[in-house]
């Protein structure tokens, strides 16, 4: 752990949720802000209505690398990873705003391509980029920040005792694509897409509100730590239950080469951008949706009734 | 200037506003977007009305440095500048959302006062924080979007030959407090820390879109610089009368002590955040607004009835 000269705590030292919870005492409030920080995306009045707001920060190196994807594959991927925040609280993404940072020597047809593949993600929602800002920067920074309608936005802190847990896409491909590309592989093809390019279930976020889930969140950082999200918002205790999913066969492939358990990936891989909600037990899931777990009094996150032990989600400052 | 091996153009080579607009280039339109890039802020519809979205990005070094800035000023500056751009519409900004890339040996105090540094800002218009994303990131990397309501927008492209042009806020402190920083100089007071926190005329946005401006622009790289996209995206000629200019007694010292003209500060001088707009030549301008100036039939930006030869304004690429 990194610690300064006066012992005085690091960002470092916090880690990624300690610092976030830190600033949150910092920010105010006002009538404007309908849900502030702390779901995947802000719910902000308007003088006449409201509308979703969220926002990343990508770094090359840390997010993407140029020479594992194209830089089409990295403004789909920034795109898509932002539009996947609205869907996650039921809403329709509409406007993009991108910050871009990039050294001067960067050939111009790279940020052009890159705008493109932005484009191209934003076409599934009909969304589009609205503006932008454009600075000289050491190493390429991508800044992205996604507004959209609602009508009843979808919370985080809303499951209930007895309801039950599902997801919608996909779950587990883009971490061993990772995993794969991490150890000089270039294949499976689908893991390997997957974390070049994710499939939120665009469809899915909007249809689980119109299906009264009782809350709702997007997977990047794996199942289990955004689920635990919900859990601990909504007061709850979750079980998964683990013969109800479904291993990719690229998930299957990748583990066996590597001696890794398949439901590593299904339960901590993270950048699918695959739905996680709750429901009623009396709702009809809709098309699309695997049920895997069920909502329970307590707290805390179990799969087949105990803690899971593998590998942890990803941390950025750890 | 930057060429790629393959003399392939650079986004060095482009510069940052001929980036800008081939990006534009790969943009599609939709129904969702009111105004889109090209103004100080993009005006979206909503499902049920509309509003006004800009963004910025900051990167150390670049656009802040930590040696001549407290995180305090860094953050209320970060917040001025966006909040400037939704005042620069004849909006008021409502929220902010703040992406934060930084070092994991960054004291967490250092966070945690650029925030407070942001919600001081954001105070004086009423808007708050609704989200942001942190991650590690080797410079402190800052993205600003700034989010807000107006009754009707005032674009960049409305000046008529006869309007009048005029100011409100501060011009030339900024950009005379970076000359005296830059050469080591800590005074005098009064333009340094104007470079620290500039001071945008947030009541004087609104005050000119209800006084019927028919075209304004907040001058952030330099008043003839922002000016002359106004006289562009209108189509019209405008011409400046230097004697109008009341030069603020820190520009008046700084330049003698650099041996400097201080006209070029107050044209070319960059980050006071003031507005410059046109009204009509019947209009009466609101309180703290300056007449310099007059719109003509024609093309171009003149001082005093010629181009003027002072130094260029601020670009990131050149």
């Amino acid at each position: 752990m990194a610690t300064s000269a006066a012992d005085e705590p690091t960002i470092g030292d916090l880690g990624e949720f300690g610092l976030i919870d830190q600033l949150r005492g910092q920010i105010g409030d006002n009538r404007q802000i309908l849900l502030g920080p702390g779901d995947d995306a802000a719910h902000v009045s308007t003088k006449d209505g409201s509308f979703l707001v969220s926002t990343d920060l990508l770094i090359e190196g840390r997010h993407f690398r140029r020479d594992w994807s194209s830089a089409h594959d990295i403004g789909r991927k920034a795109a898509a990873c932002n539009l996947s925040d609205i869907n996650a609280m039921g809403g329709v993404a509409t406007a993009l705003t991108v910050g871009f940072g990039a050294p001067g020597d960067l050939p111009a047809s790279w940020a052009l391509e890159m705008t493109r593949g932005f484009e191209v993600e934003c076409a599934h929602v009909g969304a589009n980029i609205v503006g932008g800002d454009v600075t000289a920067s050491d190493k390429i920074v991508i800044a992205v920040t996604a507004m959209g309608d609602v009508a009843r936005p979808v919370l985080r802190s809303g499951a209930l005792p007895g309801d039950v847990v599902a997801y919608a896409g996909q779950l587990g491909l883009a971490g061993a694509g990772f995993a794969a590309l991490s150890r000089g592989f270039r294949s499976p093809k689908a893991a390997v897409d997957a974390h070049r390019v994710p499939h939120p279930p665009y469809a899915a976020g909007p249809q689980a509100a119109g299906a009264g889930a009782t809350a709702m969140t997007d997977i990047s950082d794996g199942l289990l730590a955004d689920l635990g999200h919900i859990a601990e918002a909504s007061g709850v205790a979750i079980d998964l239950d683990s013969t109800t999913f479904v291993v990719p066969e690229a998930v299957a492939t990748v583990s066996e080469a590597l001696g890794a358990d398949p439901m590593a990936f299904m339960l901590t891989g993270g950048d699918d951008y695959a739905l996680v909600a709750t429901f009623s037990s009396q709702a009809t899931l809709p098309e699309g949706w695997t049920r895997i777990g069920r909502v329970a009094d307590g707290r805390g996150l179990t799969v087949d009734g105990s803690a899971y032990e593998g590998p942890a989600g990803h941390q950025h400052y750890r």
